[in-house]
């Protein structure tokens, strides 16, 4: 037995007097491009962490209105296996970061008057099994094992069970939100204990992301298209510059000139780690192509693509192309300012999302970094055995890539789910590279799929603000609109 | 990866021509009184094996018609976790015995055109990981350890997926159909898989049967029903009779008259065992009470309940209480009358079941051996401590009463399936203990319950014979009907 971090926001809870109704919120993350073999997993460097004194941006996150309160749970390392085997907990952790960057729940928890639970993923932050010692935790196949999305979802089921009884609470109904990977579990969670919870909504769930279901091009489609879509020039640029880069870098000096040009620190710089560096700021910012300032995976202005581009296309018009590719760069590494340099071969996982790395190389091999001709990337072929080759090399582990449509479904969605199961909203907006892979078209009357154009990854369960744009209001307004149905129904099925 | 067995029934496949519908048959078997920890569990003696010869009833159980080839599935130990495991498969086994006791499927398979397959559960028969060893495979926890029924539903949805692709079937449907624990497999397979099976039929499934959703006593009260109904003098001699017992035993020379009038072998006696092995043949009577000779447990004549409380009734009429009990006894242990004497510390299991302590210590924990002051067994309350004490000593492992209900639900089940899920049958006999921990009435349109009044546990599974009563060919016709409309449905889903 171990612990696991929750996170409960209770100061509108009032569960004695009103029916209450109790959100629970799968924790959620951006699902990195460590999915994506090539592209070697990076996330924010230390240079350009946000201090929030430099930040004018996304403030509204440490609103102490929003204040919640940390609790643990004791649970079994794995609920498949009889055999016993007694864990606790204890590591540093960050579910303060996604529960920051999930107003929605915040924001609809007392039009609900709902308990809001944050509980977070095995794993990953403070829920560490093996005593809560992160190295032995991840130090083999052996302990790294038991972190796979069917445990986190019993995880899930066993808490939630045990809080209510907790509570006397048995009656009230769950609600589980979550978006991206947590998406992905909202939904999966809904499907295999809709006795726990009345609904789901999964924002930006890319569950059709998988192997024979979905393209390996279309989440690179998507990003050429959202550059494209700003300025063609943009994306022309974007698109030829890795041969720029590649002929630069076998130029005598020329490495030298790129450090210059990128105020790469002169620790290290090769030609691929900065192509690498570059294709995740492209992919971040269309994941995170937010219409306010935000600051989920990196502080951005809103509409970064429009700025990227606009730097791109002024680098353009001075006849200076990596110029314009720094400016773009800078707008992702470096929005607060304060990076004097980027450090190339920075590791650090700020998140504590390390774990996503043993998961795409087990259960959640998903096809995305395949590159045709008009790819903004240079073309690439998905072949599933790199992943093998990798994980093999990395973990010592064979991933297996048909598991997640076995365990979860997937094929021929729509005539599966047609007839079985209820209440889940599957939102895209289809700027986001992950939309390729996620439910666009309703399933059945209560199996809903809302679409934004112009959204990015779960912007729906962003903070709201003054500046959102109408068809975001919107999407929120209906996703209410549905909860409130299902809450509706609940109830009158109870009184029965 | 090791193996597990699986029955094909070929003859009437044509999987080319026709849209081939795929009935996969999940192992069932009846629950034993294993589940209860009071009654020892006691299958069949040697001294009462069948010998086919012997036997004039059920030989259409062995009509070369109905033949099937054996094949073998390479499997993950463990699906739920990624440290590699590696293993195969062998022992003796006995899949044979459950599909020749489920002639229904092979009835039904010709109309459908289906390809029928059992799947053997993991470790039972010949599908024993570990390399086939089972002294290996049951020598503690941590071998043990994998025999869930999550891992053997995996098992199920990976072995069928794969059987399709390789048939090049994969738009034929699959119907689950399963009796007894299979029953409850075959549902709870319908609601965690609904993208491998359309629909599942479970037989007398006592997915209720748990703590705090169905009452201890229901299971012993229904016994007690069932010997009432034949005769209100049968049930009040049973129930009079363990303290006669407990009396005789204390007596000078007593354990030597109860040998003797219950033809006991020599090597032991003791009045518990004695009225153990009693019990053992009234529960199991009342759960294959069937309406035609039948040879699942044992040979058992047509009304097997009727049959023993003739043998009690006439037992009083002489005055002679024991030579009635004897008489009830002989008709369960010797229906072939080529025992001489019945060994009470006979611990053999001809059917491979020993499996079934191991989930009875783990996941199955089923509340079922509360007797009440009406009880035609002798007065105990149930207490889940006297479980965890047995599990503790036979296999030092804790028991997790609540699981069951908080993996596949079972609270307010009306409520949660309503809304949620389809193409289930609930069949139950009402004059099988197990029935009050089934599902019995109506969830949806389209998740029935089928109840006959007079059946036992899974009679409609069972072949047909020109002797079967109307109600029964009736339920057979019902549940034709539905899995019909299933299909149906299916193919016009599929063409839309």
């Amino acid at each position: 037995m171990w612990e696991l971090g929750l996170l409960q926001y209770s100061s509108i809870m009032n569960i004695n007097r009103d029916p209450m109704f109790l959100l629970s919120l799968l924790l959620f993350f951006s699902i990195s491009s460590t999915s994506n073999a090539k592209i070697i997993p990076r996330f924010l460097s230390k240079s350009n962490l946000p201090s929030t004194d430099s930040l004018s941006v996304a403030l509204k996150q440490n609103n102490p209105k929003y204040s919640y309160e940390t609790k643990y749970f004791t649970q079994n390392l794995d609920h498949f296996n009889f055999n016993p085997q007694s864990y606790q907990n204890f590591s540093k952790g960050d579910i303060e970061w996604f529960a920051k960057n999930t107003g929605f729940m915040f924001e609809v928890a007392p039009k609900f008057k709902a308990l809001l639970v944050f509980i977070e993923h095995r794993y990953y932050g403070k829920s560490i099994p093996f005593c809560g010692d992160k190295e032995v935790a991840s130090s083999n196949t052996s302990t790294l094992g038991y972190l796979t999305s069917t445990q986190a979802l019993a995880d899930y089921a066993t808490l939630i069970i045990d809080l209510k009884k907790n509570l006397t609470a048995e009656d009230s109904p769950v609600v589980v939100i979550g978006g991206s990977y947590g998406g992905m579990l909202a939904a999966w969670f809904r499907l295999k204990y809709p006795h726990v919870a009345i609904g789901a909504l999964a924002s930006s769930a890319p569950i059709l992301n998988f192997e024979n279901i979905t393209s390996p091009y279309s989440f690179s489609n998507i990003i050429s298209q959202d550059f494209k879509s700003e300025s063609a020039n943009c994306y022309e640029v974007i698109k030829g510059s890795w041969k720029q880069i590649q002929n630069k870098a076998g130029q005598p000096g020329g490495l030298e000139e790129l450090r210059k040009s990128f105020k790469i620190c002169k620790n290290y710089i090769n030609a691929n780690a900065l192509e690498g560096w570059l294709q995740t700021a492209f992919v971040y910012t269309s994941m995170t192509d937010y219409p306010t300032p935000s600051n989920f995976l990196a502080p951005l202005p809103a509409y970064p693509i429009k700025q990227m581009c606009k730097a791109i296309d002024e680098g353009r018009e001075r006849n200076d192309t990596f110029a314009g590719l720094y400016g773009a760069a800078n707008i992702y590494y470096n929005y607060s300012g304060s990076a004097t340099c980027f450090n190339l071969s920075d590791k650090s996982d700020p998140h504590g999302l390390a774990g996503w790395t043993w998961q795409a190389c087990t259960e959640m091999v998903m096809p995305t970094d395949g590159n045709n001709e008009h790819s903004i990337f240079p073309p690439s072929k998905w072949n599933v055995m790199d992943r093998f080759t990798f994980c093999k090399a990395l973990f010592d582990v064979q991933p297996r890539p048909n598991w997640i449509s076995t365990e979860y479904g997937g094929h021929d969605i729509k005539r599966v789910l047609k007839r079985f199961g209820s209440n889940m909203i599957f939102f895209n907006g289809l700027r986001d590279p992950w939309s390729g892979g996620g439910v666009l078209k309703n399933i059945s009357e209560s199996i809903i799929a809302l679409v934004a154009e112009h959204g990015a990854h779960h912007v729906d369960l962003r903070f709201s603000t003054k500046d959102d744009p109408k068809w975001l209001t919107e999407i929120r307004r209906k996703e209410i609109e549905i909860i409130q149905l299902w809450l509706h129904q609940y109830y009158n099925d109870l009184h029965l």
